[in-house]
């Protein structure tokens, strides 16, 4: 009998839009050795607050566009998914050596200066403005709007008296995003005053996690970088005089009662994605049913959290993760500026990179629209006779279809256009329909679409200095879509490797946990061994690819026309 | 026991797109006594000829975008349709004073100098060209196209060297249709300059069923000033030399072979529409079952004869007949020059005033592909249950929507664009989708969009100088969907008289074998004694149709640039 080798293990939580999952891995190698997953029990509410005072009737309504959450959900989701990874494997919580978070971003709560969500004090729990603004809360359109004008107005007087000052805007695209944090931190001040002045700070989701398990007031540099206009890099300030973040003029600007929101709102310390947080204090320990002092990591976005956990934490490695929406994300040497994108941050995954993003707003979710919509009959039926999915029905339809079908294309923009328009104003659009059109003709002029919207976002980045030379995809469409996957190799002309399945939920934080706990000295190592995806490779066809160079030129000149040219056609339409 | 009037009558011969209905009326006030249908037996080919030469193997293909017809159909379903009325009615023969019809256009055949089709003789019978080219064929598109660029360079040629010089383009918006006949025509010399050469005559399907009724070779002004650029108005010549048709020059641009084409193709006497053509020969009477020498009246468009048979024989009146397209036809006491109109023809319809015809080529076709291909199946469910029709459902769920529904704007282009753009090219396009978008918002869009393509039409018209007093509708969609006729008060803001009932097919030119009779002395007399129609009045509503002014807006802004400004666009698609 040989005597077995202790191993060491961390736990990776994922706290996604639904759920949280938690992943219990091996540190040696990367195995999973439990996972988890629990739904939020008051999921997203889009319409109503279901709200704990009885008093309070009727329930409160929430604006067009909210999706809002309660953040003891996502306390609740923990406890319960990390107890749960801990009974099944019936590991030794002395052998976890770290834990590590991800979550969605711009995610954002007021809290009380202890950490207390405003929404479980009693004096808030009817304001839906108390709650957690997920980032796919659209309601603050107009205030990012006039953020965006106000800090085009202060950037250019700054730079009319010092033509030095730093044009940080130009880091975001020259845009600015309903997702991104201002904008929802300014609906409630607009909103409601004395709640915006009851909160002691603002706090991304997984950043509160991470407060809660260390007792410290830590933000990621992640979270603060893509969400919040902060370009703190190696330490230097940018020239606002604000540690990083833009001058008080801008905020000023934007809204005089926020002259102090970045010392006071905003206070906290900010250290590198990934970097040692701190431990877990008893409390949570004892919640979790760790032990005090594991290693907690600081936390970082979850779409960017699958960049180590494919193993991509090298320049010039597209990886575009592949959901209901998508987020292209590439890291590379230098920095460049690149209009329209969703941000870049130094340090934003792996110390040394810039990391950028940019995103589609719908994909897979176009596609989930369609087959609830605009499907016929007949079509169920034979699907109903065969024991298929509508989607598999429809990509077997519309594989049989040359590019382009007969000639349908479509404005891949029914959630609005993040990249590289950042216009949620904007709206879906199809072109070329006959008596003669089918609907697998349409179903393939949408996956198409989005095909060309990923194009235009890597010319964008190519165009502006960011070299591509490999791109990958990942999520829950690739290794589920052949058709899908062959399109936008030959949409975007060069082979595509497609992950056979999405990185386990956890996996990317787990490594990030793994370098936190000091058991490897890079989060490139600890990916380097932690790290494991099988990939199809789809090539490029050089026909259809010169087909596609055609078609995308159609789809370009819409783009264009309809995003830049005449975005208030579609404006006019949504209002 | 009273003595019983004797009673006359006459018969009107409607011959549609998939079959002819003849009439059998009471001269005396309009009355319907007996009606018959019949399918043509080989309907419309669009994919493959069945030809009746066994020994052609296999079965010649025809071109894409090919309507044909085999001419016998014609006088089959004219026999079977004609006997069928006077046996069911009793009536003899010798009370039948006049028989007339009416037939699509421009829908044309070749044929030897006796009138018979060449598809008729073993040498022709296997090739596509020797049939009827229904007015929906649309292969001669490339045709249609090089023609209008002839005809503007001429033209422009002969007013540098006259500056008098006629414009006959202008009274055809400017624009040459591939719906119309010198396109076919030309297709079939290029094609196949052999058959070209071997028809003595090319002539319109109700021409030719008046040349077989009367032996003589009669053309309607009609058929010819709508769709042969035949402007011979009051008996003076257009300024070509060519009796009413542009000049040779012209032909010769268009093709050096067509030099003497109207002087031998279009060979035969043009009378005005309605007007006494001849008398039943011997061989027809018997054919037919009637009396030899009963009177015939010159054919008449299909879509025409709705006005007389609607009573609206006075200027000002403008009808909509709105089936799977629409017709605009309007009447003017002066001559006006509308671009993009169909065209425009003096005693087109009615002697002394100039009648003006416009079309919008997808109407209830596109709300047909709409039910056909994009209801989600609990849509399907929900109809079994309930017993209903898709459409009827779609109607009452449309119903409920505000104008616009939830921002969706449709172009109105499924099948091109007939007016004013005139251009076969362009494609149907929706904007303004979203994840929120529900069918019955695309549906209520598309209904919208031909009511916005209506406007189009009727701003056209007006702005040119057509007065337009009063609004009618008539065909198949305004009797039975109340939903439509109220979106189309709404949006063009004016009253729309809709027709309970479309008129009955053939009653138009029932009403026309009257006039050329000689009971009636005026198609108006005639007109004002047999037609009888109950219509239902929709009134627009001002908060709807100002809603629908901000919508139109949008709509024409779309309307513009892709088909004035970028009409390259959909025509890249297209191939």
């Amino acid at each position: 009998m040989t005597a077995e080798r202790k191993k060491n293990y961390v736990i990776g939580v994922d706290f996604g839009t639904l759920s949280a999952r938690a992943a219990l891995v091996c540190l040696e190698d990367g195995t999973e050795v439990s996972s988890s997953a629990m739904d939020y029990p008051h999921g997203v509410m889009t319409d109503v607050l279901p709200c704990g005072n009885v008093a309070a009737e009727p329930a409160p309504r929430l604006k067009p566009g909210s999706a809002i959450q309660d953040p003891r959900d996502y306390m609740e989701a923990l406890e319960g998914t990390v107890r749960d990874v801990m009974n099944r494997s019936g590991v030794d919580p002395a052998d976890v050596l770290g834990i590590a978070v991800d979550s969605t971003a711009s995610s954002v709560l007021p809290v009380t200066e202890d950490g207390t969500p405003l929404c479980a004090l009693d004096r808030w729990n009817n304001e839906p403005h108390a709650y957690l603004k997920l980032w796919k809360h659209h309601a603050a359109q107009d205030q990012a709007t006039r953020i965006e004008t106000a800090a085009k107005c202060v950037i250019e007087a700054e730079r009319r008296s010092d033509d030095q000052a730093f044009d940080w805007l130009a880091r975001y695209g020259n845009q600015v995003s309903a997702e991104w944090a201002l904008p929802k931190i300014l609906e409630v001040l607009e909103d409601n005053e004395e709640l915006y002045c009851s909160a002691a700070y603002f706090v991304e989701a997984g950043d509160w996690i991470v407060w809660n398990l260390t007792g410290r007031k830590v933000r990621s540099s992640c979270m603060m970088g893509y969400k919040y206009f902060w370009t703190g890099i190696d330490g230097e300030d940018s020239g606002g005089g604000q540690g990083g973040y833009p001058s008080r003029d801008f905020f000023e600007a934007v809204d005089p009662r926020l002259s102090d929101f970045v010392e006071t709102k905003l206070a906290g310390t900010i250290l590198p994605t990934g970097s040692f947080a701190g431990t877990l204090t008893k409390e949570a320990a004892g919640l979790l049913g760790l032990a005090e002092g594991t290693a907690v990591a600081t936390a970082i976005i979850d779409a960017h959290a699958a960049l180590p956990a494919l193993g991509l934490v090298g320049p010039g490695k597209m990886l575009m993760i592949m959901g209901t929406s998508t987020c292209h994300i590439i890291m590379d040497e230098k920095e460049h500026i690149v209009p329209g994108i969703s941000g870049v941050v130094k340090d934003g995954i792996v110390p040394g990179l810039y990391a950028y993003e940019a995103g589609q707003s719908a994909v897979g979710d176009m596609f989930g629209w369609f087959v609830d919509n605009c499907v016929p009959k007949t079509y169920h039926d034979a699907v109903a006779t065969r024991g298929i999915t509508l989607h598999a029905f429809m990509e077997e339809l519309a594989a049989a279809l040359p590019p382009g079908g007969a000639g349908v294309v479509a404005l891949d923009w029914w959630n609005g256009n993040r990249s590289i328009l950042s216009n949620t104003d904007l709206l879906g659009a199809m072109f070329g329909l006959t008596l003669q059109t089918k609907p697998e003709e349409i179903y393939r002029a949408l996956l198409e679409a989005t095909a060309y919207g990923a194009r235009v976002i890597m010319d964008a980045y190519r165009s502006h200095g960011v070299e591509i030379r490999e791109v990958y995809a990942s999520g829950g469409i690739p290794g589920k879509n052949p058709l899908i996957m062959q399109i936008y190799a030959d949409v975007l002309n060069c082979p595509v490797s497609a992950a056979k399945n999405p990185p386990s939920a956890g996996l990317g934080s787990a490594i990030f946990a793994a370098a936190a706990s000091g058991y490897y000295g890079t989060v490139e190592e600890a990916a380097g061994r932690m790290a494991r995806q099988a990939m199809v490779v789809y090539t490029p066809d050089p026909e259809r690819a010169k087909r596609y160079d055609v078609l995308f030129g159609v789809y370009k000149e819409l783009h264009d026309y309809f995003g830049v040219q005449r975005p208030d056609l579609m404006k006019t339409l949504k209002e």
